[in-house]
């Protein structure tokens, strides 16, 4: 009973981050006085003065200039506020690289391409260990706080995956069982996107949509089990400050117009391009990376690209804030108490202040100079998340591609607001938008914008519109979300079918067949198996004629995994197949264990030992290691069907057989030269680390 | 182009049968007088008097009595309205099982469980096709009129599976290819309950975790799209009234309190038991039916039912009125415009009128009077449903299982507030519920029921949450929802695995592996494969040494779908697989139209004619028709991975070999009788049409 409070540990440990997270990114322009443990906002909730306008500026909360030179205002206050913040940055930036270089390499980038290749059947060992679980649960702390231009929801993942790890090893039921060991793993991918926006739906088919490979339908249960838990353990934890499940709520109070639609797909469509640039610009950098000496000095790389953001996004108050907190002030609609600069419209003085539903009104000074600062932020937000995805520290990539569209958005939505405020009469407008009513909500179309640009990146596509109607948990707004995703997916498509996940799976040559690939080809087995003609046969094991020593050269001379066994060289036919790994272990053991084995002695893999001739050292029997139900296929199986088999049974070889006679063998990565060449790619292109 | 506006089919159909549906069970009552295919609501709204109050009194809307004998009070004139009543009743009745008995069998019951057998891969033919589309769709407004205790979703799914075969008949990528066309369907039934409930992204759930068999991921995103054209199509047509996309739109203004869980929990428990109940009894009905002379009297059957339904049902409100109705009455929270009489409650005279956040309040002589009313209404749901669910009629279960639970849940509910509001002292109340606060919500205890019961009946799990949860709009909920469907689960669980639609499917013996049964047992292939120990070798083909006779013999002799066929009798090695149908097509076809093909004549499957003696016969080539890749295992082959392959590549045999050597065949009947055997049942309960 106690092993299942781990259940409880995605949704702990996210918060305590968000927690963290909370209190360092404030640490970079203060510290409480009453307790230096206070964020921001915790200082000035129990501080007095609790009048609604002035709680953000308490007197227990002081800047870095008051507190050490006693100066709020001015120029010099301004240039140490600005360098404490710069150094703040370096220092977490730093910490965060080393910790990870250090003890666990594999807690950087976001995970979720390794996690794909995992549940697809490949093995990384210690990549979900207990020490990549700690240490990437501390360094995505720091360098989220570190203000550095990433997101912690797909590091969340992995670590929701590390903790669904550590959960299967402690029942044996589940560590014993490589299937069912995965099934945790996807029902733990579900919990880690559950905690990350707080929507158990959405992180139940994110799961099924994106992370897992084969998705069993009791896992589903599961899944949803393990996303409600880590859900709600996070909100008794409570760490985004209202009672609310999702980390951006909103309410807006009106609807959506037809005409609205082209906006929005306008929005699809900057999507779609921002992903595709996004995609291969990161990628040709990350190449780089790879093959040149820049990838020898990667605590210089982050070190630099954290001084060029802390410099250049300190000026500009959008970019200064934490970015969830950007896409929560632009998801926003503007009410009447807001104070916000986004808000600053010039009011009707002849009307009383309502609360809700507040008419169109003309943009006042704030608005445009917030429309100056989003374009800015906007160039340097796009610029600067190319070259921080991918760097040796971990870093997710949904907050600033949302963050990206929701600026762009809210800026069309801005755009056509004051467009339909001032032109009532255009006949566009005239149909929905009467002088004093609320037709156009800006922060709808920033929510649309980041869900067009998160689908661009990821082209995610059912749980991309879940997650975003469960942060709304309204059914109104599905049609813009859809049209936005769909035309995004095209539009990225067109320019190239892979999303930014597949391109690293990809880029790192992991053995990946991906189920969405249709394989239409009309070759067969026979046209891919291995040894092809002219090659020298395949390397085999004889059921009772080959001596220990035989076995020894073989397993030296090659670096196959296995071994099929035959009847003979002669006939050739097909009675199983030996694990490389197995077949090691048990000459050494036999070798020093069991008297008599030489390296004359003769192997056999039959029930009954074969007749020698006298004299001859004792046999050594193997049957026990000999897997008696290899998979097979005939040379005339058509290669759609190997690729379904391969891909529903989760195979890494088969073997191909005529009439029971071995012909050859196909292999996982052979499957994949085979369909990146009929693809028209290069086969060798698919490196394999 | 014109061929996608198939996608608006279902939506289409389910608005149509709506509206009629509303017409039909209206008109049992009484008649419009502007215009007679207006409905009630329809009559009194175009109606001038349309004060809120007497909007039910329209004088354009009369009532059979007042139509026919001038009397709309006193004995005479209810006894004339029930007996119209009951006349028209029977009507509707005796047309739909007429209808269904002439033209189109298949479209009794309510199909979910034939489209589960469909979707993993068993073929009925005509089960889909257009007949059945049509008069299913006919029937079914006429049974949900007669007042039947039955619901229109599960046929929807139905009607929305025969659109989609309609719609890949049109396009020959679907139709050629069994998958694709599989795919489709999938994506039609989550279309079905998207339109039945006004529930998308829980219909697609729903597909996938109760109707489809292998759901790939490509799918999804289909499904999805799919769902949501069909339920805005069906928006558009408005047959709900409200322009609300869901069935029963609800919003409750309290939030629920930890102490509830216990009666939460309560109405799990009853859901389970309610789900146990219904299927041993329902079954051991079904099963009588189809063994006794009961079932050669369908239409007799069905006039009983629906006569003695209409008979109890007009006495009482809540089950003379649409089933639909009462579920939407019963999830309703009282307003304070409510003029329900579950709503009649002792206002405080001192308080002012509230729009929202109504207090609790004593209950009235009304609420008392409902209480007894709904109670003799939850005892004759339970005992009608039995009898009517499986008669050769179109029937849906979840309206009806709803129905029960959402009875329940409000009496409950109603119980629970009345306790809270007299008893503010007893300590459970205390923490939560001050006088004059609004702490319980009736109408939440009814869609708790609600879900209960239908988790108990289906042994659905996360698509019901998620269809509840779109129904309510609010993530605030889903806590009490899912520890009622949990708890229901498995307390049904607790008494037998298999949930309605299962049990229908083996009633009906249907040869459907269930996905989610587990084979944990150790047996190997050996001891399942045919020929057994003693019994004749398997019937097998040679490649060049049977005559025509010979084939013909064996075709005649018997029933197999298929021969493996091998070199010789005495090698028995394996080369390929031939179906019977091929088989006998081309013989026919050669004995017709290939000169010198007699009974004597040599068939092979080799690439070239075997060498035969002078003046033989011209022999028969057939390698065309060989199925060259035939699946294999060997006899070692453990069966749990066995039952995996026939799961996932949907299997429907396999041949065992060892080395090569055909040793026997394994059919998927053979796995669920082997199956049943493991699970200690019967294997000749298993039976098979």
């Amino acid at each position: 009973m106690l092993k299942w409070l781990v259940l409880l540990l995605p949704g702990t440990l996210a918060g305590v981050i968000d927690l963290a997270v909370d209190w360092m990114t404030d640490l970079k322009e203060g510290v409480c006085l009453s307790a230096f443990w206070y964020s921001h906002e915790q200082c000035c909730w129990t501080s007095n003065e609790t009048t609604f306008e002035d709680r953000d500026k308490c007197p227990l909360w002081q800047k870095w200039s008051e507190l050490l030179v006693n100066q709020s205002e001015g120029a010099s206050a301004y240039i140490l506020n600005y360098l404490m913040y710069i150094l703040w940055a370096l220092l977490f930036a730093f910490l965060a690289v080393s910790l990870v270089r250090v003890f666990a390499p594999y807690a950087c980038g976001s995970g979720i391409p390794e996690i794909k290749t995992i549940l697809s059947g490949f093995i990384i060992r210690g990549y979900l260990g207990k020490w990549t679980l700690l240490i990437k649960t501390v360094t995505l702390v720091l360098v989220v706080s570190s203000g550095l231009s990433l997101g912690k929801e797909g590091p969340l993942v992995h670590v929701a995956c590390c903790c669904g790890n550590f959960f299967s090893s402690l029942f044996s039921k589940y560590s014993k069982n490589e299937g069912k060991r995965r099934e945790v793993l996807s029902a733990a991918a579900a919990a880690g996107v559950s905690v990350a926006f707080g929507a158990p739906i959405g992180g139940v088919l994110f799961s099924l949509e994106e992370v897992s490979y084969y998705f069993p339908l009791k896992t589903l249960w599961r899944s949803f089990f393990a996303a409600l838990v880590a859900a709600f353990t996070l909100r008794s934890i409570n760490p985004f400050g209202n009672s609310r499940l999702v980390l951006f709520y909103v309410e807006y109070h009106t609807p959506w117009y037809m005409a609205e639609l082209f906006p929005f797909i306008l929005l699809g469509v900057f999507g779609g391009l921002w992903g595709t640039l996004f995609i291969r610009c990161n990628i040709a950098w990350c190449r780089r990376r790879k093959t040149t000496r820049l990838g020898k000095y990667p605590v210089l790389e982050v070190i630099v690209v954290t001084a060029i953001t802390a410099i250049i996004a300190y000026p500009n108050p959008y970019t200064r804030q934490s970015t969830s907190e950007l896409i929560s002030e632009l998801f926003n609609d503007c009410g009447a108490l807001e104070s916000s600069q986004l808000c600053d419209y010039i009011n009707d003085p002849n009307m009383t202040r309502p609360v809700d539903d507040i008419p169109d009104r003309p943009a006042g000074v704030g608005v445009y100079t917030a429309m100056w600062q989003l374009a800015l932020a906007l160039i340097f937000k796009i610029v600067v998340t190319i070259f921080t995805f991918g760097m040796k520290i971990p870093s997710g990539l949904f907050i600033p591609s949302m963050a990206v569209g929701a600026i762009a958005g809210r800026m069309v939505g801005i755009g056509v607001e004051q467009l339909a405020y001032h032109h009532h009469d255009w006949i566009i407008f005239r149909n929905w938008c009467r002088p004093g009513a609320d037709c156009v909500t800006p922060g709808l179309y920033a929510m649309v914008g980041a869900a067009a640009c998160l689908g661009g990146v990821t082209r995610m596509t059912v749980s991309l519109v879940v997650i975003m109607f469960e942060l709304t948990g309204g059914l109104e707004y599905i049609v813009p979300l859809m049209a936005a995703a769909v035309t995004s997916k095209w539009v990225a498509d067109a320019f190239g079918k892979e999303g930014i996940y597949e391109a690293h799976i990809h880029l790192n040559g992991y053995p990946f067949l991906d189920v969405k690939d249709e394989f239409t080809h009309r070759t067969l087995a026979t046209d891919v198996m291995r040894p092809r003609r002219g090659e020298p046969p395949l390397s085999v094991l004889t059921q009772d004629s080959m001596t220990v020593e035989d076995v020894e050269t073989l397993i030296k001379e090659t670096d196959y995994n296995g071994f099929p066994v035959v009847v003979s060289r002669d006939s050739e036919r097909l009675i199983g197949f030996a694990q490389r790994r197995e077949l090691i272990l048990a000459i050494k053991n036999a070798r020093q264990r069991q008297e008599g084995i030489v390296s004359n002695s003769i192997m056999y893999f039959t029930e009954e030992p074969p007749e020698l001739p006298a004299n001859s050292p004792h046999p050594l029997k193997l049957r026990r290691i000999l897997n008696l139900s290899p998979f097979t296929v005939t040379d005339h199986t058509p290669m759609e069907t190997v690729v379904d088999i391969f891909r529903k049974l989760g195979l890494r070889q088969c073997l191909v057989t005529r009439s029971g006679r071995l012909l050859g063998i196909i292999t996982k990565k052979d499957v994949l030269r085979h369909m990146a060449q009929m693809a028209n790619q290069d086969p060798e292109s698919i490196m394999f680390n």
